[in-house]
């Protein structure tokens, strides 16, 4: 940390800053600037403290170094993690592709979906059974007999199932059906789902908060890893921007900026980071360009009666059409679609 | 709702769209216009259906004209709403004033913030004991400990208790100390959690999510009235844009637009919707002159050595001058500070 | 500046930095951290060369110490500068209210609200009379003849006049007629107008791009004082951000944040800031109490019927409840509107 | 346009929105809901009348149903359009790949990239030679030299030059060299500047502002394009977010949207979109697998020593590995580079 002071900060409050690093089990390094003096505290403290530095007396601000997180570090762990569940390879050199309905909404509806993404090309398949709506009045999905549906599709097709999670107290019957454990963009600081699933061992998605920060989404990782699971796939889909005409706006440059800083797969959701059905190829396309090490795409037998996410779901042909896209994409920039590279 | 055709639909483009207004037990009224179509769709659904309108054929957009809340709204019960919970009340003429420390760090803090507070005319004590924290490496809380040592600053200083409750398992626990259960801003959209506390009963307070709109905001209100809790208070705590200079920018024009739509109180929070302890006092007191009905302010006896938040936090002389600067706008106003007025 | 070398980078990466640090100019202190190394550059030579260094090899990033701008600054200059013009005062003590039409339509229009906000307690009148419009198909303004009307207007009523210039060619005809030079939000860093407007030397009115941080303010004030003009007045009129309930975001936490750092006064302007009429009046106090040196607000005789803005004009009585407003809550904070205090 | 009339608006004010509607020469269609009546105004004109109608007794929200801009729209001109300016062809089928530096230095800097940036496939050079800076103590640019120099690299290596063009008075200037005139984003609502340009008639690079909508930049087009000049190309360089690791946040999926709304080709900006050379190659991909229409990238014989921009600079060599990536993407998505597919 950099604890910089004020100008015409006192020689008293100067002092005053470098015992206070020092009490923190840091060495302080004052350097006397022509106008700012600036303390360099150097240990191996994370900044757990600068928050209390930085109600110092005289500081100006106080400058974090060292990154916040650790374990999802490449500093600790350069070689990429790859993520496996079932039929789905996630990091390095595979491509995972993610694709089903937004909602599992009846036992057809999943089979035929999983069939058809199935045959274009997917290595898993998504489906919601418990649904989190920003609207009281919404379909809040199909529950255990959601869950049982997905694991039906599953013996058919032999796709791994991914599928969210909305609170703690159901994750032991989800993760018997699920082979991934979804944990959606409003949970992402919800940190008590975060130390659960992490608990419970199962590889999990982990989507961005739709205004968090790249280091609070490592963060949010973190408490995974931390309670003991390794095999996290962090997943950008969007962020809130004053753009109006898509859903959310999709900063792809997250893709490069995570794999130089991580060693976690980072997978990318078009559906969502677009909101509009025409929108999703192209930036599917775009992700794989940008290195993303997988898509999940929602996908629906006819959106236009589909019970959520209906606007931006592809039917079969057009998914059947993004696939052959993004299999040419993946192959302009060195990457394979799926598990068996 | 107004289903907007695409430049160029075809009549039988239009046709199947009005067929699907009338399936959906709504009215269709198609205005040929010159360039679009347009199809009003009315009746007493909200916006459940849009959705699965928006992915019709040849569909541009579609328009929702009614707000998707219903019981938080103006036009359900026009009276505002007042919100008690022992000594403090919030809404209509009673602005309520609730301040402590972020985290309850031991009982000589936590009780000689909450005697400082009281003199100065706070009318509520905050203090957190469960602590959502960005950072797994940070200070989590005191847990029951903490809860303990507000209900003894309560039974001291007869201040209401409000305090955060992180996780549907917590609720019993928190519930039998507090006297208002508070939603933080990570928790907004945490609906499992916002059913729980519906249910529980205790008033709630229900942090703005940084990235939520207002429509978000009362629609996470709306599942708790509908789960039976009137007694719900609104806090604007800032959103997250692109000013790093501030913690969050704090958008008062929420205060005047929430009072217009919904009858429930509103209260600000000028700690986190600034981050820098000398900014904090005067956007309290533009929050009163923007008619909150309630201020929640982080207080500290020593904010330097504050285990978490310090560099937000006021010292006891600072929150005396905050209370002075707004019992002066308040009465500007046309407001009390207080319960008794 | 405080250079970070990447975790890892070696000793001849950090030996050329601090080579290439002193070959600007300045003093390097390197220092050896536990995982990251970083170097100290000392002098006064401000962030020109940080990009530079940035791109150095074995950089991490270059983290600013300076602020970027110079003679805007309290260091450079404590004690607050007020800005007069005619009728107008603002800055220090003095609350500034400037108020009158988005437009100049005609002359009755114009001089008919002249005359109403004189009466209410304005200080002086706005007035677009070359309007930077978002659509070629907008009126853009009545040019030579909306000055000649300000003029007139001013002759009757003694208020100064502030309107937009939004070229540079421009200048010289504006000035003939204007007391103070409005650079709209759109050409906040249109350089070669603020260069021209600081080269005239009349008191100039700077509006905040609406994705402008305060940093960028600060510095295209900077373009005008180093000009050789003193006379600049900030002005706050809104952020976009993701709200849309707003036409922009109005962040009052600015008006606080800028009086620390710049001994320049600024002007709210909650027209702009909300877009709606019935937000005008209550923003227009939460910026008074949150210190503003003054308002710019937008009055219409009949605002259904004005050419711009009308959906964010008051009417004559709507003005008169916003100025008996301000007023109390300009005592409530120890200020008084008007230049004769 | 919709006009959706309050909750509760009396039969008067109805009646009175009806005429007001009519007064303006659009059709009036009131549909009476059962929560609100609407009135729907058909007619061709487009949001002129859309303030005006806000500002109504009773009027809660006006809804536009037109796309504010014509002559932009493929609803008007539905082929693609190619903007062709010596060595550089864009849209269509063809792609453009414009690099060179941010800044002229000198002769021997341009002359080398300009080279180098053949060499590996460009089609055009950029170069600055008329600098907008955020700071008045940065480098300004060239001026007159700096065009002579971009001149003497076209004579010696064929490429067309893209170059700056930040004042009306420069105009003449900067066209009797450049072959496409740049609108930088500052520039963007610099609508005064976009009106000289439209009457010149070189072709324009317009630069999407940092906080502009679409809508906003297609108006800003519709300046250019009503003054006479056809040949427009929009140019993404992204937006100002929340997100702070990188310099802007480049949304991608603008190319898409507008390629469905116009004819106009779109061009991405990796560099500024990023403003770090490690992520603009992967950038680059994704913008031409998401459909971009051609790429516009910094590139300097030495970033490290370069007077701007140095940290989003590529050096030769990487910028020939961002050719070789974009033209395996390029084939993928069914693209070629180049003027002479």
């Amino acid at each position: 940390m950099i604890v910089v002071m004020k100008h015409g900060a006192s020689p008293e409050q100067v002092q005053h800053m470098i015992q206070r690093v020092e009490q923190l089990g840091l060495k302080a390094h004052p350097i006397y600037g022509t106008e700012h003096t600036v303390i360099a505290a150097v240990g191996e403290k994370r900044d757990e403290f600068r928050q209390s530095l930085e109600s110092g007396p005289g500081v100006a601000a106080v400058v974090p170094i060292l990154a916040p997180y650790k374990v999802a570090s490449r500093e600790v762990k350069p070689e990429p993690t790859v993520v496996r569940a079932g039929s789905l390879a996630v990091g390095n050199c595979h491509l995972g592709m993610i694709a089903g309905p937004c909602a599992v909404e009846d036992l057809e509806q999943t089979l035929s979906t999983a069939r058809a993404v199935r045959v274009a090309g997917a290595t898993a398949l998504r489906g919601g059974a418990f649904k989190p709506r920003t609207s009281p009045y919404s379909f809040q999905g199909l529950k255990q007999a959601g869950l049982e549906i997905l694991a039906a599709a599953r013996e058919e097709t032999g796709l791994a199932v991914v599928t969210e999670v909305i609170a703690g107290e159901d994750i032991p019957l989800v993760a018997r059906y699920a082979d991934v454990l979804q944990i959606g963009a409003r949970n992402m600081q919800n940190y008590r789902l975060l130390e659960a699933v992490g608990e419970e061992g199962k590889p999990v998605l982990l989507k961005r908060g739709p205004s968090a920060t790249l280091d609070e989404l490592l963060l949010a990782a973190e408490y995974i890893l931390n309670a003991g699971n390794p095999n996290v796939m962090l997943c950008e889909r969007g962020i809130r921007t004053f753009e109006s005409h898509t859903r959310y706006t999709l900063p792809l440059a997250s893709v490069p900026w995570l794999h130089e800083r991580t060693h976690l797969p980072v997978v990318v959701d078009p559906s969502h980071g677009t909101g509009h059905t025409n929108l999703v190829t192209r930036m599917a396309a775009a992700a794989i360009a940008a290195g993303a090490d997988g898509l999940i795409v929602e996908v629906h037998p006819d959106p236009e009666s589909a019970l959520s996410d209906g606007y931006q779901s592809l039917n079969f042909q057009q998914f059947e059409e993004l696939m052959s896209l993004c299999r040419r994409v993946a192959e302009a920039v060195g990457r394979k679609i799926g598990p068996y590279s």
